[in-house]
């Protein structure tokens, strides 16, 4: 008889807007939440036997009604609480883990002032994954989606030839990608919402300040920057996926193109992804 | 024998990206271009003669060739000189249409100071559509894909009620849409930047400070405020897609919840679009 | 004061599966549809006034109860019905539009039977579009994203060359689009399902058995079989937008490359329209 | 200083389309290539010392030169190819991973004959991992995004309830999921496109016949069927996304509705992943 190694199951894309209203001045949460869940579901699995299977059905009603009963501010906060709310009720469980997207709104600016009730939408995502076996918790926090891109302060030179290598040197490149990251509190007891900020920015102004020799050069500065700011951040995952911008080929229309007009495509595209742990 | 009663063909995402170094300032723009052609071509769809047919290879290489040639400051700029170069260039053809979609970034912050090399992109996008027929040219400016969401400001009440109306009055709905419109400038020779500015901070402020009792109202106060302040401005014509934040329903579990705890979905969602016009 | 000259309202993807069992024999309906209305709603739009605005909600609930108490077989005749109920219910309407993209579902094979309650999905949609005055009815019926490739018996030769032309001819292309069709019946009484499946066998056959000269050739050749077959039909419109396959060049490496390696690229590409009409 | 503990960079998206004429008979392999290598980087992520560097670029030629120079009929032995070619000639390498995404194209029948030179493409993709640190190889075939759907043999009931359960049980469900699923062969040697056939018709036959009590039970008798016809294999992971059709309530309006329309939902989803090994 075969055995079921791993296993989870739960409930993905929750949608979930929470609005807290002080008099004209309201807060907006607008959250994605997945539900994951393990334990030894062996008997629902061989024998259809779902006695101890808790539908997904209500893992998503458990999303709304905590959100409702226990405040929060922060989404790191919302996640620690499902999974002490779901390891505490249901010990058939060995491990819980609870995903959180946020989608970033910002205050409209109209004249000076930022309004209290109207928002527009950022580009870039904020995250939290919070695991936990019922005894050990782990806080991941992430930033997700930011495209950055940047004109000058990029090379890329002296790189490794093999046979097949045709790519030229390139002594002033346009650096693009779609920033993502997430980094693990050494305690999950920050204060979360500031701390993403800070990393936020960090890796924002290390992206644009770095003097980049390739694309491992700049993520090592940038997971370098957080460590070295934030002593309570154990690890940092930088995920850079790179298009290129292509210098379009006019000679054969008799003109030069001094770095000037390119050519954008989405693939194929670069990856590089690394973890940077405090020693 | 059947006829060819219309029929457009040309190259579309085109993707071009275009950067101008002014010392340490650098001006970036990425741009998107759809090229559509329409002539008499009866010969090429009935017999497969292609010595009228200009090859979207082609289409796709003037693009490039008119970027490095022709310095633009604004894509209805661009749009404009590819029109004219097509229908000058190709008798056969009796209408042109160059549509620009133009993704914005933004200089990013390090300090207080605006870099000059380094850009996050916003989440909304800029167009332009251009089309003539040699005699008449019609500059339509747009802007795409705004999300917007206002908390405040809003209701929906006193609608018709059928015997399948189960909606029930709203005096406090949570409004979302994603905000795209597009205007027709009456002469094509304004200062499209600046013009562009002008017009999404109106829709977004009036979005944001209208007291609306519905989608309709809303559209047209914006429309409104657009033609009162631009009489360059012939026409806006607005689109609006909403879909619905629902108050999750927290009862079957003894929580009230006022106005807090929503349920957002993507679909169905309602969509309200019109053109208001000058008089 | 300005003026609305145009305008729409409505509820886009209601999504709705209808399942009839006829024994172990089960029918699978899965349609998104969407609603749109006109009518003169200028109160609604410049005061506010919501007494004639059938809200968006009231167009979903309907879908839902005109799908379950009027059957109906093929997405035309549902059409019809919900157009034929929002003019007769509601005579602030000037026109109402009713558009249903069905997913098609195919009966899983097991050894040689087809299952009667099993369906795995097929990458192409079916679609009509019907539309009323309230006197005149225009049933559009369509195929959507058929992804199609051909690999012998197209040619693109003896085309326009300008000045910035570099494409060269070419005697035996990789021709791939992904095929899109509407089509309209003369009179809104044909037998639906047998129609749309013999105009997609003739679209796909002439695709692939057409000696190809050019897009617009083989374009032509599918309006035109369709016309020729179908006398219920009045004017066909196909849209074949077409990536290039790009032949990789390993010259480089000092390799041949006998068209058979070639880069997809999927933008830009090139997209061809057009209407043909009966005479 | 901190460490870099884990990281991989490669070219993601490599587009490749190959074909080979045998006369009037064409084969078409449509593939979409990850390269994913790992090695010691320290250098490079620290110092921006690029010397051990082989450039991404390079990765893409070699999946395009690879293809053209070795013949290969499947996907499993072309990674198996390129997995060789990296970790012999870059010692500097630990590890290598390709990812072989192949778009399936099905030959089109004119009457009753299939062509030799034209093709539709399936909804589902065929994929294949090869991982190796030279030494060890591993091969993963999988099916990706197959969407099936069964209108009968499917029940959840008995299921666990806490405070917060309000589903009720349901004898006759509408099960539908797009199926993923991946399988380990214990030896990188078998007929892999026959073994590829032969699982795919066993998951789906499996689905279609079972008598599901669940979707954790659905799951586990798939994979048991696979490795019980298939010894050469040594674990499946399948992942099943379940959306849920929910009966439109229609009782405001005064109708019943037996189990006949549904409305189709996106999100939240069901997601249930297990990997089962054989004994």
């Amino acid at each position: 008889m075969p055995t079921v190694s791993s296993n989870s199951y739960g409930k993905s894309r929750i949608r979930l807007v929470k609005v807290v209203r002080r008099g004209d001045r309201h807060d907006l949460k607008d959250l994605t939440v997945n539900v994951r869940l393990e334990g030894e579901f062996d008997s629902a699995f061989v024998e259809g036997d779902n006695r101890l299977l808790l539908p997904t059905d209500t893992l998503k009603n458990t999303v709304y009604v905590m959100a409702r009963s226990r405040p929060f501010d922060e989404i790191e906060e919302f996640g620690l609480a499902l999974c002490r709310y779901f390891l505490a009720e249901h010990r058939q469980l060995s491990r819980a883990r609870i995903e959180v997207h946020q989608r970033l709104w910002n205050r409209v600016p109209v004249g000076a002032k930022l309004q209290g009730h109207a928002f527009s939408s950022a580009p870039e995502g904020r995250t939290a994954v919070i695991t936990s076996n019922g005894e050990r918790v782990a806080v991941v926090a992430g930033l997700e989606n930011l495209p950055v891109l940047k004109t000058s302060g990029a090379t890329f030179e002296g790189f490794l030839r093999d046979t097949l290598t045709t790519l030229r040197p390139d002594r002033e490149r346009i650096l693009s990608t779609t920033l993502s990251a997430r980094w693990t509190y050494l305690k999950p007891e920050v204060t979360f919402g500031s701390y993403w900020q800070g990393v936020r920015q960090a890796l924002l102004e290390t992206f644009v300040q770095h003097e980049s020799r390739s694309l491992h050069h700049t993520l090592f500065a940038m997971a370098d920057v957080v460590l070295s700011s934030y002593e309570e951040i154990g690890e940092v995952t930088i995920s850079l996926p790179s298009s290129h911008h292509q210098l379009a080929d006019l000679s054969p229309f008799g003109l030069e193109n001094p770095d000037e007009i390119f050519v954008a495509t989405d693939e194929p595209y670069a990856l590089i992804e690394a973890t940077v742990t405090r020693d």
